[in-house]
Order: C-alpha cells, then structure tokens, then sequence
C-alpha cells in the first residue's frame, strides 16, 4: 500500500495579526509545520497552534525561520553555518517546549523560505541544519525538497529524510523546482497538479518542464491554507489519493533511517 | 554540613554586543542563570554560554525574561497570565535545546528583571510561571525570591523551589527586599554582607532594616559578574562559605520536593 | 457653523499581515494616525498609507506606540518619561519622512493604546508627550482624549489641542471614559451613538452614565475601520453629522493655539 | 587650501549595550553617522548622541542599515529597491527628528555595513537610496565609497555626493577596496596609512595593491572608535593632516552640487 504525509505550514499568525485558515487545513494534512517565533508565530500562537493540531491529530514539526519577521523570512540572509545551527536549534527548542506541555513529540523539522530556498542548494548550510536538529534530538525527521542539498545533508547527519514534494511545481529535469520568476513555474490546472501527485507518489516519477520522465521520491506533499480555494484543493488532493490508494499519515509512521 | 548555591545571570549579551564577565564569574558560582533571547541572549550566545558553563561545572538553569530587549526586561509590562505562561514555556525550550545539545540537563528556572519582581508580590503571575515550568518539565526548580509569592506558587504546583537571598540587599521585617530607592536598601560594606550571608545559611536568620531577627531561607545566593570588582566578591563570598564549612554546591544537589 | 474631524487609526498592517480596511474608511474620515513601527506599521506600509491618505485627501498624523508589536502597544509599560520623550520623537520623524517625501506636512500627534490610555490619567507621561512633539515641530496639534491630562499637558507645552471624543464610550461625571471592564461601557446602539456624538459637537454636552449632563469638547471623533459593519458605522456618522450641519474637516482647519 | 572632512560611526549602542567611544572620537571628527534603530541605536541613545555631536561641533548623519540588530547590519539581506527605499527613509526621518529637537540640521547620509557594501556594487540598490535621500530632503549630501555605484546614483538622482575612503584599506586597480579576505587587504602601519591618507587629499591618487596609482577623490576619511587606540589613531592622522596644510572640516562646508 502506497502511504504519503500532507504537510502545511501553520501558526504564522503573530501577536493580533492573523494569517492562514489553521483550523480548516488541520482537518485535512497529517503533518503540521509550525513557526517557531523567527519568521512568523510568538508564543501564543504556538501554544494554540500545537493545541489545535494535536486535537486534529496532525503530527508536530518545527518550521524554522530566518530572523526577519518584516520580511516573513522570505529574504535571503547570508548567515553562517554556525548561526544557521543555532537558529534552527533555538526554535526547534521553542516549539518542543509547547508539545511537551501538551504530551506530545515532535515529529520532524522543515526550514521555512528563503532559509529552505537558500539550504537547498547549499551543502555547507544544509549540513548546518541537519547537524543541528540531529544534535538537539537524532529522532526528529528532516522534511527537505526532494533531491535537494538537504536530503544529502540529511542521510550524511544519520537523519531520516523526507523528501516532499509540491502539486503545483514544475521540475527541471536534475529534479529541482523550475524558479518562480520562470514562464511555466507554476501548475495551474487543479486536475493535473493531481494527476503529477498521484504520479509521483505512485511511480516516483514526474514529467520535467523539458519533456523528460524523471526520478522523484514523493514522501511529503506540501499543501496551503492561506485561502478558502486552497484549502479546497487539500480537500481534493487527499480524496483523489484515497481514491487511488494511497493513505495518507504521518511521515512519522513509515519513514525509516 | 551546610549547603548552599552560588548564581549569578550570565549570557545576557546579544549580537555584537558584549555584557558581564561570563567567563570569569563561572569559575566561582554553581547555577547559571542563562538569558533565553527575549531581554537579553541570541542563540549564539546561547550556545557558547550553555558551553562555557558546562566547561565550569556550572549547572544550567533558564533566566527567561520580557519581551523586551531595548529595556532589558527591566521594565513592568502588564502581561497576561496565559502570556506569562507562554513567554516562559518558549524561554525554557529555547534553552532546552542547547544544553540537550551538549548532554547537559536544565536544573533551574529563574525568571528576570522586572518579571521577577511583579512575579514576587503577584500570585497569579507566579502561579502562570509555576505551571508553564512544571508543564515543560516537573524536575526542573524554580528559583524564587524566598518568602515571595513564587516560592508559594511553586510548592503549590507541586515544583521544587529554592529560596533565593541576596548578599548585598536588605529586607523589611516581613521578609521582603527593601525598595532600592529607600535608603539603607543596599549594603554596601562588603563584610558586612558575607556575615549576614553567612548567618542566612547557617541560622536562617537575617536582622531586617526595623532591627529584628527575622527567618529567611537561603537556599541559593546570588552574584553578580558586571566588573572585575564584583567577580572579587563573588570569590570573597565563596571563600568565606568554605572556610566556614558551608559546600557551595548547585541546588539540584540538595533541593528536594 | 460647526465643524468636527473624523480620525482613524489605519497603516497597522506589519509586513506580510495585513490588518483594517485603510482604503475603504480613509474615503470617509478627515484625519489618518499612521501607525510609526513601534507597535504596528513598518517603512512599506507607511509609505503605501501615506500616499493613499493623501490620495483621499485625508490629513495625516504621527499614531505613535510603545515598542510592543507583539502586544500591539496595548499592554502597559512602564516607561520613564525620558523615553516616552524619546520613542514619540523618533516615530514622529519617521512618519515626516514619508510625509515629506509626498510633499504634504503632518498635522497632528494621537498616542496609540496603552501609551494613550496610561498617559490620559498621568501628567508626566503627558508632559513627556507634550514636550516631544513641541521639540519635534511645534505646528502639531496634540490629539488627546477630551478632559484628560494630555489636554492639559498639550496646553502647557504650548500646543495646539485637539480634544478627541469616542461615539461608543460611556462617560463618567468627571468626564473620563467608562472603564471597558465595566457593565454600560460601550453604547452599542448606533442610533444613540450618533445621538450623543451630534450633542457632543453641536452643545458640549454629553449624558453620563450616572446621568448628569456634563460639558465634553468634541474636536475629533475616533472611528474605525476594522470591518466592514465598523466602515459602514463611520458613513453612517458621518451623513448624520452633515445633514445636522456639521462640517466634517480636519483638526487643522479650525484647531487654534 | 585642501579640505577633508573625518567621518566615524557613533551612536550604535542599544539599551543596556555599549559599543564605542563615542564621547571621544567625537573630539576629532568633523562628521558624525548616527545609527537610526535598525542595525544599531535605539530612541534614547540616538537623543543623547545627536546631543553630544552638537556639543563637540560635528556635523550630523544619518547611518541607516538593514533590520537585522542581531547581524548588527553586517549579513547580506536580499532586500527590494522599494524595501531599501522606505527603510532609508524611516531611518533619515528618525533621526531628523532628534536633531531637529537641538536646532540643528542633517548634513548628509551615509549607509551602514552591508547594506553599504551591497549597494556600492550594486546600482539598483544606489539609485533606491539616492532617490529615498532626494525625496526626503535634497539638500542632504550622499557619502558612498569613493568610485562605487553610490556615487554615480547619488550624482544622477542630482544629489551632492562625498566620496568616502578609508585610510587602512587596500585598493583595487579599478578602484574598488580589496576584499577583506584577501592578503593585504588592510594596511597595518599607521604611517605608511597617513601617508596614503595624505596622498589621496592631497594628489587624488592612491597606489593600487598592484602597483599602479590610481585617481581617487577623498572627501571624507572613515575613521574608527572602536577602542583607545583606534581613537589614538584619529588623533594622529588629524594631525598630520593639519601638519600638511589640510583643514579638517565637516562635507557640508566645501561640497557642492
């Protein structure tokens, strides 16, 4: 049987100022990313955040940032390796602190923006991250783009890996995601971003923007609750991999080392 | 044989910036109180903090602070008892992860500044502490101004506590400190201070600023290590202590619930 | 013929969040308070609301805070005066910039949240305030709640005043407003609410909560535009206040010293 | 009569933290870079700067850097030219308003740390801060390193623009400084760096780390007050300067459109 984990990122509200449709989504994903403070969240709002989801029964992961709440995180930084390291331990810390109040683990990590855009094509800070979650807790899966840096860094560290993958992405033909700013970057049509998922969940493969069939491990998709539509299409998404037999759970239940 | 612990706040620089002789009063004290990044602290200083006192022998506990680093936390805010709980779970967590990082456990939680001080005459307030702390973790102590409503607090939740005195401060006949803008608040004569520390310990009694004796317990002293003049002291207390049979040891030692 | 200003607190989205309809109620108020940095607005924002306010032709003040984004300035702090002094200047210039940058001159000064509603009780806080904004630039008028210390302050610092009255709020005999934690606080009635509102500009007089009729100086009526039923709530007041004869202008053009 | 003016950044302690000594550098320089909040500075110490600049007769700037108070303004940040527009102005603005409270004008701005060394390369970036300056107040002088793209937008955007150099740093033969990464990058002799400092005022020629002279235009020295000898160094090559017949004055009084 074909399993795969629906991820979003939530609890980016911070102080009075709220964002995404936590709520709604958290009825459909099985693993929840939640800020930790740096680019998004405070203190409240993961208290609530991981309150929520453990009443949804999502599983937990921390969803690091950069330090730039102005900039939601989503600005490249050029920190170093060993800032990398202790922002990522920092937060991880923070949010444990939530789940352990509420009786829970943490499941994974997976690194937000531009500190994810920037790790996955850099050896030297992907090796940062994964040294960092493995030396705060060697449980705690690692969710990085599939065939990126992090992965590498990942397996390297003696961390379970999750490759995650997007519904609505092109894919250069080395497995990396075509750049926004690209004609084609995005997949518009609900039914054939449906279509890829099933596809790369099913075979490991996805047809790149050039034509090619090429390898992709699907472990985690990730999904969005910033809008009605969107959480719709989680809706869809995991109807139609039910529908083909695909379960849908936590990373946390069949990820392996 | 009498014991006591010796803390002093440490970590308290951010960035480039650069606060306290950490290194030189870590020689001589056996709790650490490191600041967790909100008045005070980033992770890196964290990090070498967390390393530096585990290279001393120094144990660990968490000095989390206001959300407030252009006050250094010194500054009332009239927080919520649910944001009090929060602030703390984030503050402790945040240090959880690099003392897990270095195999060390956190052995204390001292709260900061003016959070200490409202915490100290507030039940309420104090009780948000308590529970966030036994909710993060039962083992951790809380660290508390003795005779305050934080001692109270704690054994109400069922938290070990240790009463904290200071060397250098007087108290009312009710046990609490004198108001640093009365004057006779602070003692200034050196001697003077080692000898009521000393009998603090040893008899659990202190002469208020009224003449009487009055019962205080001393479980923990604080230090300072802002300048070279206060690390002296730091040493000058200690040895006084040992030369009068007092082992200076951590709280986790000999605290029990 | 009677003349009353319409103000509003808009520019309070931060980055990423976006919060209140700023273009929807800027078609109907006078007087804009643009939110500075502190506790809510960021450089972006307050360049957009600036030159959308001067788009509408609304007249532009300096909404200063307490740096608390996380609380949004609505927690108390306990400042001194020197830095009350201090944070009003900064923001006051920070706003002058993207003012000037527009080419329109700011008018007014109103203090956000709990820097507000602790300086309308406390004659320092306000005298701080008051001298701030006179060292700024002496040309603007202090908004401040009717009959309270600001008011005061303003006039001895010898600034141009301008008395700030709320449609919703209960007032006590003395004239300050009904605590929110009190029973009858708010005037949830809209009709009433413009009943009293069109007495407080046209007679100076508004009815108490213990019922007597008391004298109340309305130069700007606070209004908001949180919602969609709030925007509605300020065309609403505002035809009233037409079709009674009232001009709606900014504080600028009648406010004298 | 040759002229040349000595620039030094002050102001950048924040809160509790204290960086540089300001009070003494300030008794040698002619200009004086004041940061504004962002990198560095905070309401009270930007208020008692900007104070003791006046008192010691230094002319004043505004030192704006990136919102990274943790990096201290010294990492990268990917930031659009409309970001970096709005935060030149906030910055400016902020510390008008500072200056303005002592009677006393801005001369000129100078951008800090990185945000400085990107958009020396970077033309995009220098136009968006030459326009920000320009728009707030076009009498405002531009100091940007000396044959960047700072200078040639602060020309186009028909600003007056002072062309900084550093008096212990080597240069590229196209002008640019050698990175500090490589060898020979900075100039450890302080002679052999006053006699470059005196070279470039005097002839407008400096010797490239490759041998050849290059044309250089000084209008301003960087100089430092980090420590007692950097403010020793200051002294010494201010008066070597006056020894050789160069006037050490502030930009504003010999640069022109």
């Amino acid at each position: 049987m074909y399993k795969v984990d629906l991820n979003s990122d939530i609890g980016e509200s911070f102080g009075d100022y709220k964002l995404g449709m936590d709520e709604e989504v958290l009825k459909h994903i099985s693993s929840a990313n939640i800020a930790c403070g740096f680019h998004a969240g405070d203190p409240l709002t993961m208290d609530k955040t991981v309150e929520m989801a453990v009443g949804e029964n999502a599983a937990i992961g921390a969803h690091p940032g950069f330090p730039d709440l102005m900039g939601f995180g989503r600005r490249e930084m050029k920190i170093t390796a060993e800032e990398a390291k202790c922002y990522i331990k920092y937060q991880i810390g923070a949010l444990w602190a939530f789940a352990r109040s509420k009786g829970v683990s943490l499941q994974h990590v997976k690194v937000h923006g531009a500190f994810y855009n920037m790790a996955a094509k850099d050896a030297v800070l992907s090796e940062a991250i994964a040294q960092a979650i493995y030396e705060t807790d060697k449980d705690l899966i690692l969710v990085g783009l599939a065939n990126s840096e992090m992965i590498k860094a990942g397996k390297k560290a003696n961390l379970k890996v999750a490759n995650e993958v997007f519904a609505d992405r092109a894919y250069n033909k080395d497995g990396t995601l075509v750049s926004r700013k690209k004609e084609g970057a995005m997949i518009h049509d609900e039914d054939e971003a449906i279509l890829r998922v099933l596809r790369m969940v099913k075979e490991g493969k996805v047809t790149a923007i050039t034509g090619e069939d090429i390898d992709i491990q699907a472990d985690t998709i990730c999904v969005h609750g910033d809008n009605p539509r969107a959480v719709e299409f989680v809706e869809k998404i995991k109807r139609a991999l039910q529908a083909e037999g695909v379960e849908v759970v936590p990373i946390g239940s069949f990820i392996k080392l």
